[in-house]
């Protein structure tokens, strides 16, 4: 058993951990090799004797390092979540989905935060492979494919959530934000606006790309154009929300409705539009991606187009599950959003104005 | 060396790295420890023999495991920082700050949601313990000091954050509860309110209880009565505000003024007004702890105690990478809150009818 020793020696705590198993052996007058494999094989060890090792290691507070043990079984039951940007509440409401799931099945979740930023990311994905967590639920920045292959090359399960990484070999949870987007803008245009603007996020993430591409396809098939003045892409942070609706304010000929493509961007565009006095919906209606709980708490509420953003987690953490239980072919999840119609979409005033 | 590759054999990834050491040296006709010591004490090594290792290892992706490494170092590159709830955008904004710091440092930092839960802080804590993270930043669920006393003696640095663990070797870092508390009665009391309620937290926890405390003590200097139909204890979670609204209103007269202890109560307490048509601030002015970004966004704008969010993060991250740099003694530091007054707090009625 000196090679088993040795492992514990390396990989439980130093040699304070051997002294523990030693400091067991000898309380109980008992051989080390005993004791260690009472921790590691306790069918191999007499019940009796088994049972006074546990109660003595329990007096000891000894836990046997989960990590020391995976790095011979080589997982843990850990899963690692990389968000995008943990600010946004529509990540924090999937945290606490994935952590749902999970802690269900006894397994615990640590969360990276990769804060839109592709080198922490890098350093996320790196982290979690050396924690050999059992998988990755991944909302990508767009980078990082590379790392990724190399990944489930080893045989890390990856699920995509929300935006697609790239991987081939992934599993995927998404929301189907074309549809999203054409429904923000049907809804528009339904109410009779011509002059609609969008804010959309990085067209390197489908995510941006999709709500841009569903919003520019229902304005086409409903003949109105959309000038690329009135096109702007943001970084889904507030501060480009709250840039890209000054840009807007300052044309000739302002917009008359908004679809903003997530919360974040819509909070700064929100900024702007009251520090400039705007009044929402009279003289600009605004719709924004993300049902988060500020919006319906503003006056006038906003208009959403809202995602199962706690769908969105579970099925991610179950489908990773899924995968550790065996599943071999790919999955790919579309989920549908709803638009939900409050105060801060009208006619535009023009057309209120003309039916009053 | 053959201890070198038996700590390599079983703390890399399994055979599989032996594998790629041993292919490694194959190709280059080297000794496997030759190439096992040009990664682990290069300086050991030729400089001509140490490129060509490098160079093919860098061909193979071949990363050392810095996990590994620190099992034998005793620690990682990494922080933990438990979040009592990650959905309270107050956590996320100190998630961000102490990445902002712990990046400075070259450190990577993993999160894990307590979710106001003791046993998913047990489970966090032991997680983090077997990552052996460099140290533990902690907003307690007011639980588990037993076993915060066993990772302290077995050296990790552990810095309390927003609430007191009760571990006496930690460094913590607060805001003065209890002053943001008689900031808000204060503002209250001068508006001239006699009749306040207070939504505060759990009574185990120092942010509940100094809530409550500050409240109190501002009441009793001003010799105004505080009933016990008045006082609410939640658990800092939106369901309980709403509940505990739901109460206040019911009773055969109302408070005109209500402090809640921080803003998941405060979004439960807003939708029970607004279900109930309470007008803010006619019927009740409403004060709330934490400046979250939607309270400047109602209509009318929340009254806030603000926390120095941020400072919390930056500072808590700071004083644990002064503890990593050696520093023995115990700090405590405790920021000011301060009040922002918002439209959501006015006179009571009678007294602005008086007034007019």
């Amino acid at each position: 058993m000196v090679s088993l020793l040795t492992i514990d020696f390396y990989q439980r705590k130093g040699w304070k951990r051997l002294v523990t198993l030693v400091e067991i052996a000898k309380k109980l007058n008992l051989n080390v090799s005993t004791v260690s494999r009472a921790l590691s094989r306790p069918d191999m060890v007499a019940e009796a004797t088994r049972e006074r090792i546990l109660e003595t290691v329990a007096s000891y507070e000894y836990r046997p390092n989960s990590i020391a043990r995976s790095l011979r079984k080589g997982k843990t039951c850990t899963l690692g979540l990389i968000v995008s940007d943990i600010q946004n509440p529509f990540y924090a409401a999937i945290v606490k989905a994935v952590e749902g799931i999970a802690s269900g099945h006894g397994y615990s979740t640590v969360v990276c935060n990769a804060d839109e930023n592709p080198q922490k990311e890098t350093e996320a994905l790196h982290l979690l492979s050396e924690m050999k967590v059992a998988g990755i639920i991944h909302g990508s920045t767009g980078a990082n494919l590379h790392i990724l292959q190399s990944l489930s090359r080893q045989g890390f399960p990856i699920v995509d959530i929300d935006r697609v990484s790239g991987l081939t070999d992934a599993d995927t949870v998404l929301v189907d934000n074309q549809a999203g987007a054409r429904l923000a803008a049907e809804h528009l245009l339904e109410l009779g606006h011509t002059r609609l603007a969008v804010i959309t996020g990085p067209q390197h993430l489908t995510t941006g790309r999709d709500r841009l591409d569903g919003f520019r396809l229902a304005l086409s098939a409903a003949k109105i154009a959309l000038p690329d003045a009135l096109v702007h892409i943001g970084d889904f942070r507030e501060g480009s929300g709250y840039e890209a609706t000054v840009r807007l304010l300052g044309l000739s000929s302002p917009p008359t409705a908004l679809f903003v493509a997530n919360n974040e961007m819509a909070a700064g565009a929100l900024t702007a539009l009251r520090e400039r006095s705007v009044l929402i919906p009279d003289a600009l209606s605004l719709i924004s991606f993300d049902d988060v709980r500020w919006a319906k708490y503003l006056e006038p509420a906003l208009t959403v187009i809202a995602q199962p953003t706690e769908q969105l987690g579970t099925l991610a953490a179950e489908l990773l599950f899924e995968r550790l239980s065996g599943r071999k072919e790919v999955v790919r999840r579309v989920l549908q959003p709803t638009l939900i119609t409050r105060g801060s979409s009208t006619p535009p005033r023009e057309i209120a104005v003309a039916d009053a």
